[in-house]
């Protein structure tokens, strides 16, 4: 707690000036990070191989390790991602709406900065540079926790962040790491009301839900994506193939990959044979309720839990539908409220769906897979939130911000 | 927990409906209520009467009785209240930044409903007619758990709320109250997650603070306003005097009244005899540090504990400082993040305390009393937040709604 206290005490102090930089300043310390990474990445490999040797003896799984080794080529894309976000507009400053009253006071909106946030992680030691470099871009302070696998590499990031920062004679708590990974720390930091304005979780649903069910602080609830596809019974059936076996193979680890598969009966034996076909090309493991286990074979039989189950991994669950009423009411009752898509030609179908699904993102005959924010348009995010305070979907620069209400006046008082 | 878990499903399965309202059926709905009010004042009175009698038998205190007590007048000005609230623009529906991406995906952000709210307040009826109507008008359910004193005046509120909407077939859970007012049923409302999307506090800092510090459901945090009027070196001294006269003396039970002043020492001794013999005027009374004292002899000695008291009363702290820099330490150290005010002639002064002090409404040269939705042009309000999330500032109809990603494409999967 003594920790924690610490660096959020300090990182308080730093918000007001970090508030108040110039793009030109911030742009220029982003500048000077990145190519400090590249500088020192002879450190941070040294660093990483400690990790990376702790995690072998801890038998750590294969993917984990592979999402927490760092190599040139990654330090690489860490500082490319940096200067990414140094040609982002920065947001911080704009004043919206600003409208003289009836009384003569001048009223607009200032977009500010949150204040100082805290990030709690898994071991991608990626996650360190790039959230420094959206908070610090955004004027906001950062406290990242980031999880015990990549201390090492964590630590010595952190240094090099810093000491970039102090070359250019930017506040360096700007930036600060825990260095105390135990739980009770996490735990800890979901109590901290007095330092953090905002607390975002990135990581895995359980990481996630226990942060939205322990802290205190406000949370942005991000990530967890249990996807489905609905092909309704006016489905452009080729069309239904490709964005399936598109949402569910093309990258089935992230949130906005599909996990779950709606059809209308009516078109369920027209579909489903060579869909399965085609996902078991990719080795996709297919459960589904028995109707759909008696159009395909091959299809094993799914449990109530499959519905609810982010797989992240080459398997798909299907469940069979008599009409849009029960696709909807079945989406709405197992889905994260992440991504959705109907695959229609029907108009009022269509619709529909856009208007009866809840669910941060929803699609009408496109993949799930373009929720993100580069494909959104607006280039790197911290997140996906799937929650509805403050920010949904992708959140870029402009979701790290809030606005304060600044008033010109001239002696108005209320009568 | 039955009673929660029971209208939070109802609430829950009323929510898709009311999302999808158009503005005239609302509006209708609301006319309907808003008669229905005034045509059953009767019964009304007769419950709040019981409710009046068990707090006198209580021995509850007369300011808290007068806010708990309806009249004939208090029921129509309840009445009037909606009828503003639906001459309100609906904010429901719009979709914001639609583009067309490289791909050809078409992207907009529909603003739709938060869900389902709820709602923890103290003994004041009116509320109850307030917040249903602004969650009704932008499509939200609400759930209602409002003070034991109240309780019969709110339980005869509610049912003719909802016997209004039944009348005009609307779906009736878009409303409930809790009727269980225990202490217990608030701490589980705070956990509710599964049902609730969003939690306001309505209510006094000990209600907020308690919300705050227990819910794992979003919470926007709202109206505790410790609220300083500083006064530069350069400052207007007879402008000074009317603004402070008029932020402390006007309404001093409320939010965005002044609690505290802040004087540069250079002016303090033409500033403060006038100012504290104005004030006295009214009863007010001051305490403050030991220079102020010296200045005024009949001010108090402030506790470190005053300058963090919200006293919603004729009472007011007084510091003295060297500089802006030590006034605006002083007001982050000890606000709220609700209104603050300096007053100055001085060109950089005034922009280094837009700058530099963090809150949801920063003035040069006005009262704070003007933070409140309808002296901000935007109507009715369900409170006004003082953290950073979401909403900052007066809460209107735009406050209580959230987006939806739309999302239109012609077979686009990602490569």
């Amino acid at each position: 707690m003594n920790e924690l206290i610490k660096k959020g005490q300090l990182a308080n102090e730093a918000k007001i000036a970090l508030a108040n930089l110039s793009s030109v300043d911030k742009n220029k310390a982003l500048d000077r990070v990145a190519h400090a990474l590249i500088e020192h990445q002879d450190v941070l490999l040294e660093a990483n191989q400690l990790d990376i040797m702790h995690a072998e003896e801890n038998g750590v799984k294969g993917t984990l390790i592979d999402r927490l080794t760092l190599t040139e080529s990654r330090i690489h894309a860490m500082a490319e991602g940096i200067a990414k976000i140094i040609k982002l507009d920065d947001p911080i400053g704009e004043v919206l709406g600003m409208k003289k009253q009836p009384n003569g006071l001048e009223i607009g909106q200032r977009v500010v900065p949150l204040g100082v946030i805290g990030i709690i992680y898994e071991a991608r030691p990626n996650v360190t540079v790039d959230a420094f470099a959206l908070c610090f871009k955004t004027g906001n302070a950062v406290i990242l926790r980031g999880g015990k696998e990549a201390i090492h590499s964590n630590m010595k990031i952190v240094e090099v962040i810093r000491e970039a920062l102090r070359q250019v004679d930017m506040p360096v708590d700007a930036v600060s790491l825990i260095e105390d990974t135990s739980r009770e720390t996490a735990t800890d930091m979901m109590k901290l009301n007095d330092y953090l304005d905002v607390l975002i979780p990135r990581g895995g649903a359980g990481l996630i839900q226990a942060v939205v069910h322990n802290s205190t602080v406000p949370v942005i609830e991000t990530g967890v994506g249990n996807c489905h596809i609905y092909v309704d019974q006016e489905a452009d059936l080729t069309m239904a193939t490709d964005i399936l076996v598109n949402a569910k193979t093309q990258r089935p680890g992230v949130c906005n990959a599909c996990e779950s598969l709606v059809v209308h009966e009516a078109v369920a034996d027209a579909f489903l044979p060579e869909a399965c076909t085609q996902l078991k090309a990719f080795q996709v493991d297919i459960v589904g309720d028995a109707s759909s286990q008696r159009i395909v074979p091959t299809i094993g039989a799914a449990e109530e839990a499959d519905y609810g189950t982010e797989y992240l991994d080459y398997k798909l669950s299907v469940k069979i539908v008599k009409d849009l009423d029960e696709a909807i009411k079945h989406i709405n009752r197992y889905n994260t409220k992440h991504s959705e898509a109907i695959i229609t030609e029907n108009y009022t179908h269509a619709r529909r769906f856009l208007d009866e699904v809840d669910a941060a993102a929803v699609y009408v005959n496109a993949s799930t897979r373009f929720t993100d924010g580069f494909e959104f348009g607006f280039g790197a995010e911290i997140g996906i939130s799937t929650q509805k305070l403050h920010a949904r979907g992708p959140m870029g620069l402009k979701e790290l911000t809030t606005t304060k209400y600044i008033i010109y006046g001239n002696g108005q008082i209320r009568v």
